[in-house]
């Protein structure tokens, strides 16, 4: 079966920020799974690491419905802090936004720097439909 | 076809360790792949490199079994430590552990810091039931 | 349905840098995904970002090809960076090798080291069959 891939365009592109941008599918779906790329806020306009988390999960909130599912339907997370001082606050954020009762498998690492400067989440979720 | 999620008691819960704890699943199966969140030793008795690869892959075994499966169905594997000189010791926890006929792939990655202080190792896993 | 695991003799192994090498399949298929363990260079002639980065990709499609697919049908990719400087250079030689109607989604990481010395990028990936 045909993998679904998702070009949307979104406000934030890496054009401004870096002159080489790697090729991706900002989402692609295979029979009933939906994959999303990692997401990060909008390096022109990050905040602070609440403000952050909420920027990613609002656009993987839009990604998942382009691909036709929603995050109560999340299979599982990967979430990346620049500074594990922040996980308590990241916490709060997700859990203000995630489905209490359908909350997907999860693993928090520290990955010291993201793709660009000034970003300090980045999360990359896959979902059945 | 709808995702069963678990919520097993553990005896480690982040509630003594940190005042905010991401709302999450320990396991989630859907159709005959089953979905682990990242697993650690317990914070309050973490040990030496070698003990907490073992506490992991311990808790790994109760998590897949309460979804019906076990290690020999491993597909994939992640596996983060804060140090790579851990590494080797790591590893032969690892390979007393793995299915030598049936190992998972993986990447070993290096997470500077996990979600508390002490842990060395961090193993997220996907398997088939 | 069973999984194919994959143990294919690469001139890459692990036995003349470290002790104990971690016991993995360098390939599993279950159905028809396919899933790839993380990838690096060679640890003995690494090279530069760029020549590491197409070392990677090469070895990839060659454990794609053993597996029955192609980089034309990758689902998701995992990029870990020891240098968040060399972002813009790995990203040139993955543009080159990356099928561009048909991209995987991605998020690339740093991963201050990675299993050997001198080794800059690893890439995970998954595919359809």
């Amino acid at each position: 079966m045909a993998i679904q891939r998702y070009f949307i365009q979104e406000p934030t592109s890496g054009a401004p920020f870096i002159s080489v941008a790697p090729i991706i599918s900002l989402a692609a779906a295979h029979e009933n799974i939906v994959y999303l790329c990692g997401v990060t806020a909008d390096p022109a306009h990050p905040g602070d690491i609440k403000g952050q988390t909420k920027q990613v999960l609002e656009r993987i909130d839009r990604l998942l419905s382009k691909a036709g599912t929603d995050k109560s339907k999340l299979l599982s997370a990967q979430v990346w802090l620049t500074d594990m001082a922040h996980f308590e606050e990241h916490n709060a954020a997700w859990n203000a936004w995630v489905d209490p009762k359908n909350p997907p498998v999860r693993a928090c690492l520290l990955s010291p720097q993201l793709w660009q400067p000034g970003l300090l989440v980045e999360i990359m979720v896959t979902a059945t439909k």
